[in-house]
């Protein structure tokens, strides 16, 4: 069988997850283009695979109607908005994602923006890099009242990384099982949330506006809010006006309401911002690529390895 | 009883320690010159005081001599270099320090620089700032070897924060009794360590330097280096060759040879600086001044609150 790989990069810094397709004797094609795909591009990559290991290209209708042979779709990350669900489910072909493949990394740079924001870490490297040697005073992560909007599993995680910090962990979701939390996630309201919060952390799913005008009225001044997940949580207007008057003291963003993101936080040096590199690990691609490849071999019908 | 205060700044965002003096009947006399008082200055300012809350003002023997009714002086912080210690024992006069109070602020911007220079999120901020939104591949700081040179009580505080990411701990101490380390904590030898590193963080005591040429002759390739103890355990001019050879990835140095540090590596963008503030919290502060505050009651007799 014939497997595709159709990510922008695929086992650059470990071999291990193509060299599993190979050792379940599939004759592997990488992305010849390494960028991702346009349209006709991906029409004519497909045409002949069995599999494909894939990325955000676009797998419309058109797309995979002409894809004959194949299978079985392995995306490696959690979206799918790419693929048409309905032509796979018409034309029988398997996908699957890698769910649990970003969490860690998604969590692990969420505390390092949070610790870097607390400490002021990113601005004074600046300032002595310009020569000013200035002592200020900052905040620990310890003892801040951390609001998690949104506890799924990256959130979870995020708070598992903040609690030997001794930081409080207030869980504000309507999705979540009170008997699900432990004895420390304290279970509050958005409004409750909002009114004790030192730090905001978003990890809702959906594209509905959480903060907007109203929320930031409510929120402690000084605050710092931190966005691994994405811009439209957010009211972009709303947040410039509570950054402009001090309720937030500081911000981190790595999801944009568009991306390339050149928009007015740029303009903000309290605002960190990265773009869109919470998975870019090599831990992190490396397992979603392992989990993905599993995946693939799974639907394929081929013993996993 | 009467207290001065030589510290630059006491209770400024917390009043409780001085409220703490102030219930136990001290008449509290603040620093007038809110910044570290010379020879002169202190000598004058301890003339009718009975206990010190003290910074790093050189309380030398002809100061010390002179304070008739000093009975006790109470650091907050650990060093006692500025004090003569054989003054305060031939005068009987009570010193002590707060060996706690730094430990986790310390061990807290140790993990914040090593996470910021495994994500590059300094770095990347700044890219994003000047226009440039480029995606690349980091690394977790999951999975990663770290190597611990001392293992006092920063660093295992270090290595405590550090454990749920899925890190390595490698402890290079020679003070170290070996049945005292946990189970994931492995004892090597200096030479050991430095061959298995992806991160080196320096936590010994003394000013002998540890790391020169020879040592960075070992290491592996890309290495991170955190300093958060003292600038003489680095040659300079080794670490900057290390740099520039690649063989130190990044580097984040909080404790320098001179301070204010002016020197070269602030010409280098992969090297994070901070201007010794590893303690330069809130509850930093807070917790070292109630520790002081304690400390001096103690000594001088009274009740604790």
């Amino acid at each position: 069988m014939r497997v595709g790989i159709t990510t922008s990069s695929f086992a650059e810094s470990n071999m291990k997850p193509k060299m599993m397709l190979e050792e379940a004797e599939m004759e592997v094609i990488d992305n010849p283009y390494k960028r991702r795909l346009t349209e006709s591009e991906v029409f004519e990559f497909i045409l002949d695979k069995d599999g494909l290991i894939a990325g955000l290209e676009p797998l419309n209708k058109k797309v995979l109607k002409n894809a004959k042979r194949l299978k079985a779709i392995a995306r490696v990350g959690i979206g799918t908005e790419n693929v048409d669900l309905n032509s796979v489910d018409e034309l029988g072909i398997k996908l699957s994602n890698t769910p649990d493949g970003p969490t860690n990394a998604v969590a692990e740079l969420t505390i390092t923006a949070a610790l870097d924001l607390c400490r002021k870490l990113s601005a004074t490297n600046r300032k002595i890099h310009n020569g000013r040697w200035s002592k200020n005073i900052s905040r620990s992560l310890q003892g801040q009242h951390v609001l998690f909007i949104g506890y799924g599993r990256i959130g979870r995680r995020t708070a598992e990384l903040m609690r030997p910090f001794g930081v409080k962990i207030l869980v504000a979701d309507p999705f979540i099982d009170k008997n699900d939390l432990k004895e420390d996630e304290c279970n509050v309201s958005l409004n409750e949330g909002l009114l004790h919060a030192d730090i905001i952390s978003l990890h809702a799913g959906g594209n509905d506006t959480i903060l907007s005008e109203d929320q930031f009225k409510l929120i402690k001044s000084g605050v710092i809010l931190l966005n691994s997940a994405r811009g439209e949580l957010v009211d972009e207007n709303a947040l410039i006006d509570a950054i402009d008057s001090g309720k937030v003291e500081s911000a981190w963003f790595d999801a944009f309401w568009k991306e390339p993101y050149k928009g007015r936080l740029l303009q903000y040096p309290n605002v960190l911002l990265t773009p869109h590199i919470g998975t870019y690990t090599e831990q992190c691609r490396f397992s979603m690529e392992m989990e993905a490849v599993n995946n693939l071999l799974r639907d394929l019908g081929v013993k996993e390895r």
